[in-house]
C-alpha cells in the first residue's frame, strides 16, 4: 500500500525527524520527501510518499499519527491512499479546447480521474461529452434564476459526491455557495498572467498594452475574482505582427496545457494551500 | 553606402510598390524588407535596408523621397546612414548588474554606440566608470533640488550631444522635462512583466502574490510611470521554495538581458513607436 | 478573393520591385509581404498575400506571373487560393494524444483541412476514429508484407486524392515510394530536439545522458530518417528528479503542440523548403 | 554556525529517519533537506542544511557522523562550513563575454569566492583582468610545448590552492592530467544544447542543420570531450532570417548566463556527480 502524507504548521525544531522516525517505526520505507520553510510566514510544510505491507492498519496508522504527531505539533494533515480516483466535474461555456483536452488525457488513462459529469450554462458542448459517454447536464444562468442554478449546481456536486471542480473557460462567475462547499478544490483557468489583465478580455487589454508576452494561469477559485492561489502558469511571445485572433489562437494553446498541469498537481496531490498562495511539490 | 529607411504612415495601396521602385530607380539593391500593417488602426509600417554606390548622392534621395514618396502617401519617415554610432548616455543608481552588462558589451565592440558619460544620483558605482574609462557625473536628485537637477542632466545631454538615455536600473523618474527632450529616445528597464506589478517594490509584489513566473520588461519612457511602449519582455519561472532575495537574484539575468536586447533593437533602428505600442522589426 | 503566393529563385536586384508592381498592375492590394535572401546560398524567398477583385482572372494571372516574371527570374512559385481546404490524411500507430490534438482543433474548425481518412499499422486507436466520425484503415505493416502495405497506402493515398501527411506519432519508417509521391509533403513529429537523440528511443537517450532540457522537433519526412528539414521545435525543462516515465508524459505535451504548429504553419502556406532547411514565414 | 551536508549512498531504509535523529540530537536545526531516489541505479542521494550554536564541535561531529551514520550506510559525503569562499581559476582564450559576466558578478559580491588568477593561451584579455586587478597568466598551449604547459598549469593551480577551475569559453582541450587532480571541479560551457552538435563550431553545425532552437550547456569536464555530467542547459529560438553570425551573437548571451547558474550551483554545494550525470538540489 502506498500512502501520500501532506503536512504542514508552523516552523518548529524536529519535525522532519519525529515523521520520519514515526514512519519507519510503522514499517514504512519512505521514497520521496519533499520539505519547504516559509521563513516569513514561519510556516513547515512537508510531502512524503510511503510504501508499507500489503495488511497495514491505515486507521490506527491515522490515529497513531493524529495523536503522536498532529497534535503535538499543531499539524494540519492529510493521508491520501494511492489508486483511489477523485471524481471530477467539469464545467465549461462554450470553447472546447479546454474539454478535449482534459477529456482526451481522461481517455487514454493519462488523468486517472472519475468525470461524473459536465455541466454548462449552454448546450453547445453537449456533443463532445455525447463523444467520450460523459452526462452533460445544461444548467442556464442568468440574474433571475441565479439562485436556482446556484442549487442545481451544489445538487449536482452533492449527488455524485464530487471531490473537486474544474471550470475549462466556464465564463460564468463562481457562486460564493458553491465555493464556501468546495474550498480550494475549484481550479479555474484565467487567459493572462495574472495578475496583469484579470477580469474579462484580457487578450484584448493585452493587444491595446502591446506586450510581448501573453500568459495563462491556473487558479483555486476563491470569492475575489482571479485572485485566488496560483497553481501553475505559462506564457508564450507574441509580436506585433499578431492580430487579437492571433493572440487568441496561441493562448488556446497555453490555457490547456496549463490548466492540465494543474489538474495533475491537484490530483497528484501536490499543491498545498496557505495565505492565498500554493506550495506545489513537483 | 548602406542605408536604412523606416517608414510608417496610414494604410494605402501602392506604398511597398512605390518605394521599392524608387530605390530601384536610384540603383539601390534592397537586402532587407519588412513591412507591417496594423488593420486595427489602418497604418501602414516598413523597415528596408538597401546598398548604394559609394558616389552615391544621399542629400539628393532624401529630398526626392520626401517630395516623391513621403508627402504623397503622408509618411512619418527617417533615413539612417549605417555605421554612424549614436551617442547614449546611461543613467544608474545604486545597482551594477545592467552597467557592466552594458560596458562589457561596449567594450568588445557589440554594441555601436559612443558612451559620452554615466550619470548618477549616487557615489557609488564611479569606480565602474573608472574601469571602463567613462565619465561619471553624480548628480544629487531630491525634491528641494529638483530644478537645479533636471538642468544639470539637461545641460550635460545637451553638450555631449545625446542621442538615446538607457536607464540601466536609475531608481528615479525622470523629469517630465527631459522626457519632452527625448521622446521615445529612453529605455528603461522594470523588473517585472509589465502590466503586472508597475512602481516600487515589484519583486516584494510578486512573492506576495504567489506568482509562478517572474519577468522584466524594457520600454521607452512617457510620462506616465512604467505605462510606455514595450520594447522588449522576458520572464523565468519561480517556486515556492524561493525567498524574494531568490527573485531579485534571478531577476537580474533577466534584467540585464532584457535591457541589452532593446537597445540593440533601438540602435540598430529596428523600433518604430505608435499609439504606446512598438513595431519591433527583427 | 484572396490569393497567397510563395516564391524562391537566386538572389537579384529588383525582384520585389519587379513583383509588387506586377501585383499593384493587376490591381491586387498587397496585405502581407515577407522576403528573405540567404545570402550564404545565394537565394531570395518571398510570401506575398494580396487582395483582388470577385471577378479577377486568375488563370490569366497566373499566365501572366509565369511568362512575365518566374521565367524572367528563374522563380520557382506557387499561387494559392484562399477557402480552399487541402487534404490531409493522419497516419498513427498506437500513441493517442497527437491524434486527439489533431482532431479536436479539426473539429472545433480551427484547423482548415479535410481528412479524408487516418490510417494505423495497428486496430487501436479504431474508437477514436469512430468518435469523430472520420473512417479509418488498418494496414498492417511487417518485413513479409512490405511491399502489399506500401501499395494499400498509395492506393488510399491516391484514391482520396491526399495533399499531404501527417504522421501523428506514426512508429513506424514511411517507405521511400510514399515519399518520392509526397515530396516535403509529409510532417512527422519526432520527440527528441533534433539533431539529438535521433532514431528509437530518444526519452530513454535523454535520460541516461542526463540532460536537463527534452524537446519535440516537427520536420518533412526525407529518405534519411529524422534528417529532414525542421519545421518547428520546442523543449522544457526536466531535472534529475524526473523519471522516463516523467520524461514521456512532459514530451506527449510538446509533441502535440509541436505537430499542430507545424500542421498550421504548412496549411497556411508558411513553409518554404530549400537545402534540406525551411523559411518559415509566421 | 550553519552547515552544509551532502550525501549519496545505495538506497535502504531508514536513511532520512537515521540522518535527522542524528542532526537532532547534535542540536541542529534542519533549515532545508532535500533528497532524490534514482530507483534505477538504485542510489539515494541528501542535501541538508542546518544550523548549530556558535560552539558547535565541529571536528567531533564529522568524526560522529562518520562512525555513526557513513560507515553503517556506506555513503560518500561531505560536510561544507558556510562562509568560506571556495578558490576558483578562469580559464578563458580571446571571448570576453563570460569572463566580463564572471567578474561583473564577483566585484558585486553576488559570487561568493576567490579568484586568485584567470589563465589564457592568449595574451588578449589580460586587459579586463587589470581592470579587475586580477593576476593573469599567459601559458601559452601548442602541440610542441604541451608537456611544458601543463605543468605550468598544474603548478599555478597547486601554488595558489585552487578549488575548482571555470572555463570561459577556453578554446583548448584541457589535459587528462589537470583532470586527473580537478575531478568533477572543472566547470566547461559548451555553445550549443548537448549531445547536440559536441565539438568545434556548433553553431556553423546548428546553422547548416537549420534548427529552430539553440542552446548552451554547462558541465564538469571528463577525458571524453563535451561528454561530462551536464549541470545546466538552456535555449533561445532562431529563424530562417538568423545568420551565423546571429547564432553566435544570441549565443553569447546564453553562454554568459547558462555558466554563470552552473558556477553558482557548484559553489552552493547543490550538486552531486553519479553515473556520468547529475543531482541538482535546487
Amino acid at each position: 500500500m502506498k500512502l501520500t502524507i501532506l503536512i504542514h504548521c508552523s516552523d518548529q525544531p524536529g519535525i522532519i525527524s519525529s515523521v520520519t522516525q514515526f514512519i519507519h517505526r510503522n514499517k514504512g520505507n519512505i521514497i520521496y520527501l519533499d520539505q519547504h520553510v516559509d521563513k516569513e510566514a514561519g510556516v513547515f510544510f512537508m510531502r512524503l510518499e510511503s510504501e508499507f505491507d500489503m495488511d497495514f492498519p491505515l486507521n490506527k496508522f491515522k490515529e497513531d499519527f493524529n495523536q503522536e504527531l498532529a497534535q503535538k505539533y499543531g499539524m494540519k494533515w492529510g493521508v491520501f491512499e494511492d489508486g483511489i480516483k477523485p471524481k471530477m466535474a467539469i464545467f465549461v461555456s462554450k470553447y472546447n479546447h479546454c474539454l478535449y483536452d482534459l477529456l482526451s488525457r481522461f481517455n487514454s488513462g493519462e488523468l486517472q480521474v472519475d468525470i461524473p459529469f459536465i455541466l454548462s450554462n449552454h448546450p453547445d458542448l453537449q456533443y463532445i461529452a455525447d463523444q467520450f459517454g460523459i452526462p452533460y447536464y445544461h444548467v442556464p444562468f442568468t440574474k433571475d434564476i441565479r439562485e436556482t442554478a446556484e442549487q442545481q449546481q451544489l445538487d449536482l456536486l452533492q449527488e455524485h459526491d464530487v471531490d473537486f471542480i474544474v471550470l475549462a473557460r466556464y465564463m460564468q462567475i463562481v457562486s460564493p455557495k458553491v465555493i464556501d462547499v468546495f474550498p480550494h478544490k475549484i481550479i479555474n483557468i484565467h487567459h493572462s498572467f495574472l495578475p496583469a489583465f484579470a477580469g474579462a478580455k484580457p487578450y484584448h487589454a493585452a493587444f491595446k498594452r502591446g506586450v510581448k508576452i501573453i500568459g495563462a494561469t491556473s487558479h483555486y477559485v476563491t470569492e475575489e475574482l482571479d485572485a485566488g492561489p496560483i497553481i501553475e502558469q505559462d506564457v508564450t511571445t507574441v509580436s506585433h505582427s499578431h492580430s487579437i485572433k492571433d493572440f487568441i489562437a496561441k493562448g488556446r494553446d497555453l490555457e490547456k496545457i496549463v490548466l492540465s498541469r494543474a489538474v495533475h498537481l491537484h490530483v497528484a496531490r501536490k499543491t498545498i494551500v496557505y495565505n492565498n498562495k500554493t506550495v506545489i511539490f513537483s
